[in-house]
Protein backbone atom coordinates (compact mmCIF):
# COMPACT_ATOMS: atom_id res chain seq x y z
CA UNK A 1 0.00 0.00 0.00
CA UNK A 2 1.16 3.20 -0.27
CA UNK A 3 -0.15 4.96 2.63
CA UNK A 4 2.61 6.18 3.84
CA UNK A 5 3.61 5.44 8.02
CA UNK A 6 3.77 9.49 8.58
CA UNK A 7 -0.08 9.62 6.80
CA UNK A 8 -1.34 7.46 9.02
CA UNK A 9 0.57 8.39 12.07
CA UNK A 10 -2.14 10.30 13.60
CA UNK A 11 -4.84 7.16 14.35
CA UNK A 12 -2.59 4.22 14.03
CA UNK A 13 0.01 5.20 16.18
CA UNK A 14 0.55 2.90 19.37
CA UNK A 15 1.90 5.57 22.06
CA UNK A 16 -1.54 6.79 21.57
CA UNK A 17 -4.07 6.51 24.35
CA UNK A 18 -6.86 4.53 22.12
CA UNK A 19 -5.14 3.31 19.66
CA UNK A 20 -2.74 0.35 20.80
CA UNK A 21 -4.89 -2.36 19.83
CA UNK A 22 -7.39 -2.03 16.83
CA UNK A 23 -8.98 1.05 15.34
CA UNK A 24 -10.53 3.46 17.63
CA UNK A 25 -11.54 1.06 19.90
CA UNK A 26 -15.59 0.99 21.08
CA UNK A 27 -15.09 3.06 24.61
CA UNK A 28 -12.81 5.43 22.99
CA UNK A 29 -14.04 9.41 23.33
CA UNK A 30 -13.27 10.11 19.42
CA UNK A 31 -15.87 7.28 18.39
CA UNK A 32 -18.33 10.10 20.22
CA UNK A 33 -17.12 12.61 18.51
CA UNK A 34 -16.48 11.06 15.27
CA UNK A 35 -20.40 10.14 15.29
CA UNK A 36 -21.45 13.87 16.22
CA UNK A 37 -19.40 15.26 13.23
CA UNK A 38 -19.70 12.82 10.88
CA UNK A 39 -23.77 12.27 11.36
CA UNK A 40 -25.80 12.57 8.28
CA UNK A 41 -26.98 16.35 9.72
CA UNK A 42 -23.55 17.32 11.31
CA UNK A 43 -21.59 17.23 8.45
CA UNK A 44 -24.46 19.15 6.26
CA UNK A 45 -25.01 21.67 9.43
CA UNK A 46 -21.23 22.72 9.85
CA UNK A 47 -20.76 23.09 5.82
CA UNK A 48 -23.67 25.60 5.98
CA UNK A 49 -21.88 27.38 9.04
CA UNK A 50 -18.55 27.38 6.90
CA UNK A 51 -19.44 30.45 5.19
CA UNK A 52 -20.48 32.40 8.58
CA UNK A 53 -23.55 32.39 10.78
CA UNK A 54 -26.59 31.49 10.26
CA UNK A 55 -30.43 32.06 11.73
CA UNK A 56 -32.42 29.15 12.25
CA UNK A 57 -34.98 29.47 9.36
CA UNK A 58 -31.33 30.08 6.91
CA UNK A 59 -30.12 26.58 8.26
CA UNK A 60 -33.46 24.89 7.97
CA UNK A 61 -33.26 26.04 3.84
CA UNK A 62 -29.78 25.86 3.00
CA UNK A 63 -29.37 21.65 4.72
CA UNK A 64 -32.28 20.89 2.52
CA UNK A 65 -34.29 17.83 4.14
CA UNK A 66 -33.25 18.49 7.51
CA UNK A 67 -36.68 18.42 10.26
CA UNK A 68 -36.99 21.18 12.90
CA UNK A 69 -36.53 18.07 15.28
CA UNK A 70 -32.94 17.13 13.84
CA UNK A 71 -31.87 20.89 12.90
CA UNK A 72 -32.30 20.96 16.86
CA UNK A 73 -30.98 17.95 17.96
CA UNK A 74 -27.64 18.82 16.01
CA UNK A 75 -27.57 22.59 16.56
CA UNK A 76 -27.89 20.66 20.43
CA UNK A 77 -25.22 18.15 20.35
CA UNK A 78 -22.34 20.50 18.63
CA UNK A 79 -22.82 23.51 21.09
CA UNK A 80 -22.38 21.03 23.83
CA UNK A 81 -19.33 19.76 21.88
CA UNK A 82 -17.64 23.58 21.63
CA UNK A 83 -18.21 23.55 17.77
CA UNK A 84 -21.12 25.64 17.44
CA UNK A 85 -21.90 29.02 19.00
CA UNK A 86 -25.55 30.02 19.77
CA UNK A 87 -25.42 33.81 20.39
CA UNK A 88 -28.80 35.48 21.09
CA UNK A 89 -28.97 38.88 20.80
CA UNK A 90 -31.23 40.91 22.81
CA UNK A 91 -33.60 42.72 20.20
CA UNK A 92 -37.22 42.66 19.79
CA UNK A 93 -37.95 40.45 18.06
CA UNK A 94 -35.14 38.47 19.03
CA UNK A 95 -32.95 37.15 16.88
CA UNK A 96 -30.51 34.21 17.37
CA UNK A 97 -27.70 33.26 15.03
CA UNK A 98 -25.49 30.13 15.35
CA UNK A 99 -21.94 30.46 13.67
CA UNK A 100 -18.59 28.28 14.36
CA UNK A 101 -16.36 28.53 17.46
CA UNK A 102 -12.74 28.76 16.83
CA UNK A 103 -13.30 25.11 17.31
CA UNK A 104 -15.23 24.51 14.84
CA UNK A 105 -13.41 26.62 12.40
CA UNK A 106 -10.77 24.04 12.84
CA UNK A 107 -12.64 21.02 12.39
CA UNK A 108 -13.93 22.54 9.24
CA UNK A 109 -10.89 23.22 8.04
CA UNK A 110 -10.17 19.06 8.06
CA UNK A 111 -13.65 18.76 7.18
CA UNK A 112 -13.98 21.01 3.74
CA UNK A 113 -11.53 19.31 2.06
CA UNK A 114 -13.12 15.56 2.59
CA UNK A 115 -16.20 16.88 1.05
CA UNK A 116 -14.63 18.64 -1.87
CA UNK A 117 -13.18 15.32 -2.56
CA UNK A 118 -16.48 13.62 -2.38
CA UNK A 119 -18.31 16.48 -4.51
CA UNK A 120 -15.54 15.90 -7.15
CA UNK A 121 -16.01 12.28 -7.11
CA UNK A 122 -19.52 11.39 -6.34
CA UNK A 123 -20.93 11.49 -9.80
CA UNK A 124 -18.44 8.91 -10.99
CA UNK A 125 -18.85 6.88 -7.92
CA UNK A 126 -22.49 6.69 -7.87
CA UNK A 127 -22.76 6.28 -11.73
CA UNK A 128 -20.79 2.84 -10.95
CA UNK B 1 -15.91 34.57 10.60
CA UNK B 2 -12.71 33.47 9.55
CA UNK B 3 -13.05 31.21 7.27
CA UNK B 4 -11.75 32.47 3.98
CA UNK B 5 -13.52 32.44 0.70
CA UNK B 6 -10.88 30.21 -1.17
CA UNK B 7 -11.27 27.65 1.87
CA UNK B 8 -15.04 26.77 1.31
CA UNK B 9 -15.29 27.77 -2.75
CA UNK B 10 -14.80 23.96 -3.33
CA UNK B 11 -18.34 23.73 -1.64
CA UNK B 12 -20.20 26.97 -1.91
CA UNK B 13 -18.99 27.50 -5.13
CA UNK B 14 -21.97 28.49 -6.82
CA UNK B 15 -20.88 27.64 -10.30
CA UNK B 16 -20.56 23.63 -9.11
CA UNK B 17 -23.77 21.38 -9.94
CA UNK B 18 -25.60 20.45 -7.22
CA UNK B 19 -24.35 23.62 -4.67
CA UNK B 20 -26.48 26.22 -6.48
CA UNK B 21 -29.22 26.29 -3.94
CA UNK B 22 -28.03 25.22 -0.45
CA UNK B 23 -25.41 22.43 1.05
CA UNK B 24 -25.92 19.53 -0.64
CA UNK B 25 -29.50 19.67 -1.76
CA UNK B 26 -31.05 16.43 -0.95
CA UNK B 27 -31.35 14.74 -4.35
CA UNK B 28 -27.55 15.07 -4.71
CA UNK B 29 -24.88 11.99 -5.48
CA UNK B 30 -22.74 14.08 -2.79
CA UNK B 31 -24.97 13.02 -0.37
CA UNK B 32 -24.99 9.58 -1.45
CA UNK B 33 -21.41 9.23 -1.09
CA UNK B 34 -21.12 11.23 2.47
CA UNK B 35 -23.35 8.79 3.43
CA UNK B 36 -21.24 5.49 2.28
CA UNK B 37 -17.77 6.97 3.08
CA UNK B 38 -18.79 8.36 6.79
CA UNK B 39 -21.23 6.10 8.03
CA UNK B 40 -20.20 4.95 11.63
CA UNK B 41 -18.97 1.93 10.29
CA UNK B 42 -17.56 3.18 6.47
CA UNK B 43 -15.28 5.27 8.75
CA UNK B 44 -13.61 3.09 10.99
CA UNK B 45 -13.04 0.08 7.85
CA UNK B 46 -11.47 3.10 5.69
CA UNK B 47 -9.30 3.62 8.97
CA UNK B 48 -8.34 -0.14 9.38
CA UNK B 49 -7.44 -0.26 5.90
CA UNK B 50 -5.20 2.79 5.76
CA UNK B 51 -2.14 0.86 6.85
CA UNK B 52 -2.41 -2.03 4.39
CA UNK B 53 -4.39 -5.12 2.81
CA UNK B 54 -6.58 -7.05 5.44
CA UNK B 55 -8.47 -10.42 5.69
CA UNK B 56 -12.13 -10.45 7.06
CA UNK B 57 -11.22 -11.76 10.62
CA UNK B 58 -8.44 -8.95 11.18
CA UNK B 59 -11.12 -6.32 10.10
CA UNK B 60 -13.91 -7.74 12.32
CA UNK B 61 -11.01 -7.52 15.34
CA UNK B 62 -9.81 -4.31 14.71
CA UNK B 63 -12.98 -2.54 13.96
CA UNK B 64 -14.48 -3.33 17.62
CA UNK B 65 -17.82 -3.86 17.78
CA UNK B 66 -18.42 -4.52 14.22
CA UNK B 67 -20.93 -6.82 13.37
CA UNK B 68 -20.18 -9.81 10.92
CA UNK B 69 -23.32 -8.52 8.77
CA UNK B 70 -22.40 -4.49 9.29
CA UNK B 71 -18.84 -5.40 8.24
CA UNK B 72 -20.51 -7.13 4.91
CA UNK B 73 -22.56 -4.43 4.31
CA UNK B 74 -19.79 -1.73 4.75
CA UNK B 75 -17.19 -3.74 2.57
CA UNK B 76 -19.87 -4.67 -0.21
CA UNK B 77 -20.86 -0.91 -0.05
CA UNK B 78 -17.66 0.32 -0.54
CA UNK B 79 -16.49 -2.11 -2.86
CA UNK B 80 -18.98 -1.13 -4.92
CA UNK B 81 -18.10 2.30 -5.08
CA UNK B 82 -14.94 1.48 -5.86
CA UNK B 83 -12.95 2.41 -2.32
CA UNK B 84 -12.34 -0.86 -1.44
CA UNK B 85 -10.84 -4.00 -3.43
CA UNK B 86 -11.68 -7.22 -2.83
CA UNK B 87 -8.66 -10.01 -4.02
CA UNK B 88 -9.74 -13.40 -3.85
CA UNK B 89 -6.57 -15.85 -3.74
CA UNK B 90 -7.09 -19.12 -5.47
CA UNK B 91 -5.63 -21.12 -2.82
CA UNK B 92 -6.53 -23.75 -0.49
CA UNK B 93 -7.69 -22.81 1.90
CA UNK B 94 -9.55 -20.07 -0.46
CA UNK B 95 -7.86 -16.96 1.29
CA UNK B 96 -9.96 -13.14 0.19
CA UNK B 97 -8.21 -9.96 1.46
CA UNK B 98 -9.34 -6.44 1.63
CA UNK B 99 -7.56 -3.34 0.06
CA UNK B 100 -7.89 0.15 -0.68
CA UNK B 101 -8.02 0.97 -4.33
CA UNK B 102 -6.45 4.62 -5.61
CA UNK B 103 -9.55 6.14 -5.03
CA UNK B 104 -9.79 4.26 -1.62
CA UNK B 105 -6.15 5.98 -0.92
CA UNK B 106 -7.31 9.26 -2.41
CA UNK B 107 -10.24 9.21 -0.30
CA UNK B 108 -8.09 8.19 2.97
CA UNK B 109 -5.99 11.54 2.23
CA UNK B 110 -8.82 13.47 2.98
CA UNK B 111 -10.09 11.46 5.79
CA UNK B 112 -6.87 10.97 8.25
CA UNK B 113 -6.26 13.97 9.11
CA UNK B 114 -9.93 15.16 9.56
CA UNK B 115 -9.87 11.87 11.81
CA UNK B 116 -6.60 12.85 13.39
CA UNK B 117 -8.00 16.10 14.41
CA UNK B 118 -11.24 14.33 16.06
CA UNK B 119 -8.57 11.97 17.58
CA UNK B 120 -6.72 14.97 19.01
CA UNK B 121 -9.92 17.01 20.13
CA UNK B 122 -11.72 14.55 21.02
CA UNK B 123 -10.96 13.79 25.06
CA UNK B 124 -11.20 17.55 25.42
CA UNK B 125 -14.64 17.73 23.57
CA UNK B 126 -16.15 14.69 25.47
CA UNK B 127 -15.11 16.05 29.23
CA UNK B 128 -17.36 19.44 28.36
Amino acid sequence: MSVSISTIRPIAAPHRPGFTDGVLPAACPSRTVLDHVTSKWGVLVLLALADGTHRWGELRRVVEGISEKMLAQTLRTLEKDGIVLRTAYPEIPPRVEYGLTDRGRALNEHLLPLMGWIDDNAAEIVAR
